[in-house]
């Protein structure tokens, strides 16, 4: 079976054969479409020699990764796999965990393969990095965190965390701890935390002034949230957190882990939120704020198909912020002290039960 | 800045200085070491055209995973490229869900680029696929689920399975449910589920009969589960289940929501196991058995390092499987009758705190 076979019986040209099975320009839709299902039906096997161009666009983006096992990865690259898959781009992983795995990355990039664009999630590129790649000539975007040289898609990490210390402080809470987490693969960044910087500011818009013994800053990972809760509870005897704002959502469920086995009940006792809407914030009861990072990923491979092929107006966006909301779930409760309050001032015998649930609107993916 | 000034820098022949970077045979991993140190210094980009080995081996291989972002297969994925990168191998990744992008990736993988070896994870290939993989004359390795024409790595549902009833059986339960469930996008996949047949075939060694109103089977997800929990519970308002066999984790916790919502105390009321040990199962206290499911990734790696280049005496292994084990947490107790009758011949005034956690060994990850 050979190619002239398939153009023969889809009754076009051997050119326009090739042209359709190589994906290149000049043919219709409707003509691939034949040559296409020619093929198929002839179980013409095309010789991947045939494909090659001499040249021309590799139809191949690297897409490096940190960490391909943890959720928020696992997502972003499943957004983008579906957007460059119908685009016709394959995919080349590559997982790159410290410093040292980077180095030989982009070292490498050019000797190994040829890309037409790289993607990396939620990942610095320094100065170097970003020579090396401009040397190559090849598209850059970044997903799931700024690098300020490249477009990118990326949440806003402020406004993220005041919605999740607003929460708190709307239901009376006033001894809120932080759980912050780093990547120890990536030191330093990103530089400055946005969670972080909102846990600040809506304390001191609220007149509470930040207690250190209340805020951790752990590796990444729920079983060292879980410790660090710990820790804020044996610092804290005297006036323990009635609240907690964790970075994550894996960090919320290490804490409430820290939290139940001391028979602390949530959120009667302590009330916990995290950031990201996990699968299993749906599943664990945990309010928290939703980010859809699958859109991301979509988005971010909408900036790379904009990389390769400009727009011819040359205004397409180079800096998405996705949108964030906050997903009330019960997890969180009024303040102890504010619900004996409200107790003393109403006739709801149940202050605590009715008032678990603030008038806030779930997100709509809860049922 | 060419190939000669980097031969000539690091002291060798053109040629060895072309082998080093190409990581072609022939060159000692010492003088290979130097060429690429050299090349790094001198900040030396190689040509891709340079590269490319006229129709020798292409040192990429295909991973093909139906959903990236879950868990299981990213940490799959993360076990697989950890070897294969390291091996020098390039991954190509493919998302492919239901039974037409199936079809759509068989068809055209061959057309849109040549790989070394393709990697199915938890997937089924069927006859056609069979055949034109064979076709291609591309290694085929499968991950996390027996397609037995090919070397595969996976665990023993059954065994899993059996581990988790049978502790539920010790505990005095014999009004134990079960949640079972399939991924829509492959039906009939597995045929048969060892993990359901382990439970009937535990249930009646213990002379107890299978109450199919304390079994469901449906979508992955752990929704899904929480659904038919709710389910279970409403189609036995006169002798409800005293436990819950999940056949993952995700499944077990949606199972918890249900209970929870319900104000049944785990494991007082109702006791439920998993299976996975997903990160989150530490987290949730939940019992479940063990797999490690990164290791499973690195035996698959090495299978397909294995059927590229075969050992002399040929006798590597082409089916492995991994090992599972019991992880006792604090989702699974005795059973309420169970401990009454304990108690009633006993001196211990709380049997069910006392007998919450049998003596069944933790898994040594659990601190």
């Amino acid at each position: 079976m050979s190619l002239s076979d398939v153009a023969r019986e889809a009754g076009v040209s051997l050119t326009t054969a090739s042209r359709a099975l190589n994906d290149s320009y000049g043919v219709s839709a409707a003509t691939k479409a034949k040559v296409l299902a020619t093929a198929r039906r002839l179980d013409y096997v095309i010789s991947p020699d045939a494909v090659r161009l001499a040249g021309g666009p590799t139809r191949r983006v690297a897409l490096v990764v940190p960490h391909i096992e943890r959720w928020f990865f696992g997502e972003m690259v499943n957004g983008i796999e579906r957007v460059l898959a119908s685009a016709n781009f394959d995919l080349l992983l590559y997982q790159v965990g410290g410093p040292e795995d980077r180095q030989d990355f982009f070292t490498r990039l050019p000797a190994r393969r040829k890309v037409d664009a790289v993607v990396v999630v939620a990942f610095p590129v320094d100065q170097r990095e970003r020579e090396r790649l401009a040397l190559m000539g090849v598209g850059i975007v970044a997903a799931g965190g700024q690098n300020a040289d490249y477009p990118y898609v990326c949440i806003d990490d402020y406004h993220a965390g005041r919605l999740a210390v607003d929460h708190l402080l709307e239901l009376g809470h006033r001894r809120i701890a932080m759980i912050a987490a780093h990547d120890p693969d990536q030191p330093g960044w990103p530089a400055r935390s946005g969670r972080s910087e909102a846990y600040v500011d809506a304390l001191t818009a609220a007149g509470i002034a930040v207690d250190h013994a209340l805020v951790r800053d752990v590796d990444w990972g729920g079983i060292n949230a879980a410790e660090a809760m710990a820790d804020i509870l044996e610092a804290t005897p005297e006036d323990p957190p009635t609240a907690v704002f964790a970075h994550s959502d894996e960090l919320a469920l290490g804490a409430i882990r820290t939290l139940r086995r001391r028979g602390l009940r949530i959120p009667e006792a302590v009330s916990v939120v995290g950031i990201d809407d996990h699968p299993l914030a749906a599943l664990t009861d945990l309010t928290t704020v939703h980010q859809s990072v699958r859109e991301q990923g979509e988005i971010a491979a909408r900036l790379v198909l904009d990389t390769l092929a400009p727009t011819p107006d040359g205004d397409a966006p180079t800096a998405v912020t996705a949108p964030t909301a906050l997903v009330v779930r019960g997890s969180t409760g009024p303040a102890p002290d504010h619900a004996r309050s409200l107790a003393a001032s109403s006739d709801d015998p149940h202050p605590e039960r009715s008032g678990r649930r603030p008038a806030v609107p779930a997100h709509p993916k809860e049922t």
